[in-house]
């Protein structure tokens, strides 16, 4: 029999004991399970990144995988705990919004405005179903107030992993919350994104499609244009670059450097591409 | 047949190639071993916080885990090897108090005196056993002066997770070195103890049990006072607050802040709570 | 039958998902490996620190463990990707001399002086296979450019563990890239090597050997001289030493301090020994 693979993402960082004493419940509940790590460095108490984080790595695990991820400013206030499944995995997490771009690639309809700026409840979409953590029996005999990680995610996750139906660990719900999620927006030959993620080295990725940057596309960003599309980042050591990132979104990097640093970039700023068809005009920085 | 599992608490940081040494020393004498990490990035040297990471982890995992734990200022000097075998689990560890809290739990007579700042052997206590690590022929044929890690204690663990009795891997000892461990102090209304850990987030986790925080609690720290318990982090959104923490214990922190920075805490700093009754006093900060 | 091993050592740090995708195609295509990392925090794109690290812990694994090490600026370039069988291990590389040392214990005739300054194409030693991934179907479907790790030699390693033959994923090659390797040199009382690495604690490796210490032996690096080994750090608390460290080759260290910080000091800084006899002559600093 195959065994079980259970994730975590967290933002308890990796210096106390609190991703481990997860560890111990989990061996504890479910002894066979296998164990790996996304990321406990996900920024203090944010939603977004760790929602980020989480889609990027659980696309490529087995459908049988328990994705538990908490990044939970919540923890002990009248937040939700919740099980969600679907065609691609079972995630565990907090209802405040970690789950929203999975709940996006299962067809879930989410506002997708520039403007909108505040979380709102969207209905778990077909194929998808939601359970409310709401059976104490299920978790660890005592539950601080403090880490639910430990007392309340990690045993459920063991549970499932172990085989116990979430239908037996909570209760249905048919709406979780979601995080706002910036869109793109196409006129005519111009398209319309923003920076969505800035990784470790730096580089920005975007939400702008690869269909967006084909035709002989220039690239604005933060006042800066970008002609063309590099093949590699070793393209232009030094340089501004625009790529087809590992996510297949646009993604503005430096070679060998660090584009957040040489633009001052922030998430949400905004990235304009202009397709310029097969005879670039001539033109002026 | 359940996998035996290992989990390893250093100062070795993960830049380097200190840990998956020892990893594969394991996995070559104990192939089915899970190892979990409990931190590398204890502070160097710093065998204090060792000893309470170890403890916070080591609780939540089945009997019959081996605990490497090796956070080793003396590594290649006279200090011994030990392995020590509890009922919630065995240790391996230098005899440098790193085991302090483990050998607390399990009834060895510590000298709780706030007063005291240097270490002591302590007794190891019944239901325990403690055991030398003498037996070269168990360790890597070449030990180094300066990796015992990979050297003696990453075979010890794994040979012990291979069924090895711990009685062929040393000699038998009955007492072992504690760290001083401050103990708190109740009089009349108020409980003094003090700051045992500050985690990743700057919460200032205190030695002060529950009991100590009921009926109506007032609680002091470096000039500052806090009325009553918060039910969660979310209660005092950039205010301090007390609340029973992970560890069933009082701890102080600032709601999405960092009570490290906002007290400019330590280790080590007093903490009083006075229980004021059910009619509080009028009071003045 | 014993769970096959894979270890992973990358310059992709631990907060994003790029570790753990790879981590998710691998038991998506060899669900009961067990993967051990060795590090993620290789500084970005230092193909002499990965080359280092990885041989530094692979030493100490079974035979039959695949090592996978994706340092690599050169992504989406025309730089090859590898497989490389040895009698210690298969490892799993972009051929950008990340296998440098492994070649080198293999007994690849690699072109050692102080002066080289570049890479060289080395021939694959005697006992060694290497093999160019030329083999798009066993990949991932869509190769990005940007992260072969994931797309390419996390399938690559997989498919190995799990039984496919190195020899159906590529086709022979003959010679890899290495890097310069520094060595020492001996004259007469005198050796001179330099320091290799630079770990966590700030001490400094050398490629110095112990025969080369021996006969009261006085090493100098940058103006400093200390005369004599140490037994273990401890032997000299706050203060510069000399001591055969864990790789089995002179370090440079302070006794619970920071040698890096002490001497300013890089890798490539040199180092000499003088064996200066059994009886020493007087001397001045």
């Amino acid at each position: 029999m195959s065994r079980p693979t259970i994730t975590l993402t967290t933002d308890f960082g990796i210096s106390d004991a609190y991703v481990a004493a997860m560890k111990g419940v989990i061996l504890s509940i479910c002894a066979n399970a296998t164990i790996v790590d996304v990321s406990h460095e996900i920024e203090r108490h944010n939603v977004t990144e760790a929602a980020y984080v989480l889609a990027s790595a659980s696309e490529y695990y087995p459908s049988g995988t328990v994705h538990v991820a908490v990044v939970d400013p919540g923890v002990g206030s009248s937040r939700r705990a919740l099980i969600l499944q679907t065609p691609r995995g079972t995630y565990v997490s907090p209802d405040n919004g970690t789950l929203t771009h999975i709940l996006n690639e299962c067809g879930a309809c989410i506002t997708n405005t520039e403007s909108r700026m505040s979380s709102e409840m969207v209905e778990v979409p077909e194929g998808c179903r939601a359970f409310h953590l709401d059976k104490p029996e299920y978790w660890l005999p005592n539950v601080t107030r403090t880490f639910h990680g430990r007392d309340i995610f990690a045993p459920t996750a063991a549970r499932l992993a172990d085989g116990v139906p979430a239908s037996d660990l909570g209760s249905p719900v048919h709406s979780m919350v979601c995080l706002p999620t910036p869109s793109f927006h196409s006129a005519e030959n111009t398209t319309t994104g923003v920076v969505v993620h800035i990784d470790t080295y730096g580089n920005l990725i975007t939400n702008i499609p690869p269909e967006a940057t084909q035709d002989n596309p220039e690239i604005r960003i933060s006042g800066h244009v970008i002609r063309g599309l590099s093949e590699s980042y070793a393209d232009a050591t030094g340089d501004l670059l625009a790529i087809i990132g590992s996510r297949s979104t646009l993604e503005i990097a430096v070679g060998e450097g660090d584009a957040r640093t040489f633009l001052n970039a922030s998430i949400g700023d905004r990235v304009v591409v202009e397709r310029r068809g097969t005879n670039p005009r001539p033109c002026r920085d």
